[in-house]
């Protein structure tokens, strides 16, 4: 019995990790796009999320039957929980994708308004930070998932700067840029958000491996660190 | 041990109902705060978050134990997983309120834009969207649940009102207006996705009763609506 589940936990792991891999490529296909005003590319991101749907009913399935026949206990219990509460996330951060992909089609008939520098910046953290708190959830590794929360603020800061200057140098300027503008500041924000949700994949990491709760309490973490830079 | 473990899933219950009510009070608050653009009574949606967090965590911890020690099957266990996934939407949806208050603290000291119409309704949508969710969950009412599903399509509609509203009367109209105007572009925003995390607690609550998923297939619900209107 226990080898068997040890097999189907190692399943799930690579289910995760398959999930993660798509979802990664989505973010990264729709930054694509926006960068090329494709529509094409777009639908294609639009498309592709059904298979990330379909994934996240699965690794759902898998985890109520594997609580369900093995009534697994202590880090097994968190871990399984943990898989249902991280295909949640995964799958919202696919959809924030599609939502970067519905804005390149409301671009991509229009001039390009600026050469895109720090939203690429942006999405390139973001996706680094997908990889890495997937990486973390199948490795178990706290370290990895502390680091991962720490530069939630760097997504933050890079948001905050796409927004001035679109609003201080293209809005304020031209007001006939509002409507693309406004576009790639929600641009901004949905891989902002996307962000966040890395940060709630590795404090339920955090929470799975040491059976601690790290939520909400981030605080102390960025206390350590800035106590530990000095 | 049955007898037990029914008034754990009721004190579950009440915890649910409890966190779900706290958080319609935030949705409430922040809009009010907005109205009034009271920094004051912004800072306190912010500060009672903190409460919403750690019910959060105490309905995570309460669900873990009930798995460990009772290990539930069929319906009843679908109910345990489905309610740790039903905290984090609401602990979001508290996290939206958050954000609509960080917005009225950039705009409470600036002069009114426009006198808020459609905000204030779909905050009225999002308000009873939550409630309908948290009822449908605790009542196992399925068709309830169905009919809050079919609501998000309303918010949608308001979102874009307020979009195109912001950009073409204010925004195009006289630049200066674009921080403001940005900033309710994203209070509209920030509802909208807490109607979106509403559905996806009754696509909880369905998938809970029947084990059936009606997730990532809203489509057959729609079309099912608009045959029988016909």
């Amino acid at each position: 019995m226990q080898r068997h589940f040890d097999e189907e936990l190692a399943d799930l792991n690579k289910e995760i990790l398959r999930m993660g891999g798509l979802t990664e490529e989505s973010i990264l296909k729709s930054v694509e796009a926006l960068k090329a005003r494709s529509a094409e590319q777009a639908e294609q991101v639009i498309t592709d999320d059904k298979k990330i749907d379909e994934l996240e009913l699965a690794i759902d399935e898998k985890c109520l039957d594997l609580l369900a026949l093995h009534q697994p206990m202590a880090i097994d219990l968190r871990f399984v929980t943990m898989a249902m509460k991280i295909s949640t996330d995964l799958e919202r951060i696919a959809d924030l994708a599609v939502d970067i992909a519905q804005r390149v089609l409301q671009l991509a008939d229009k001039p390009q308004l600026k050469p895109l520098i720090d939203i690429p910046k942006l999405a390139a953290l973001a996706q680094t930070m997908v990889k890495e708190a997937i990486d973390a959830f199948v490795r178990k590794d706290v370290e990895l998932a502390r680091k991962v929360i720490l530069r939630d603020s760097e997504a933050d800061n890079l948001r905050n700067l796409v927004q001035s200057e679109l609003i201080n140098d293209y809005i304020a300027k031209d007001p006939s840029t509002a409507p693309r503008a406004v576009a790639l500041l929600l641009v901004a924000r949905h891989l902002e958000r996307i962000c966040d949700h890395t940060t709630n994949i590795c404090e339920d990491v955090i929470f799975m491996v040491e059976g601690k709760v790290v939520k909400h309490h981030l605080e102390i973490l960025h206390e350590k660190q800035n106590g530990g830079s000095k």
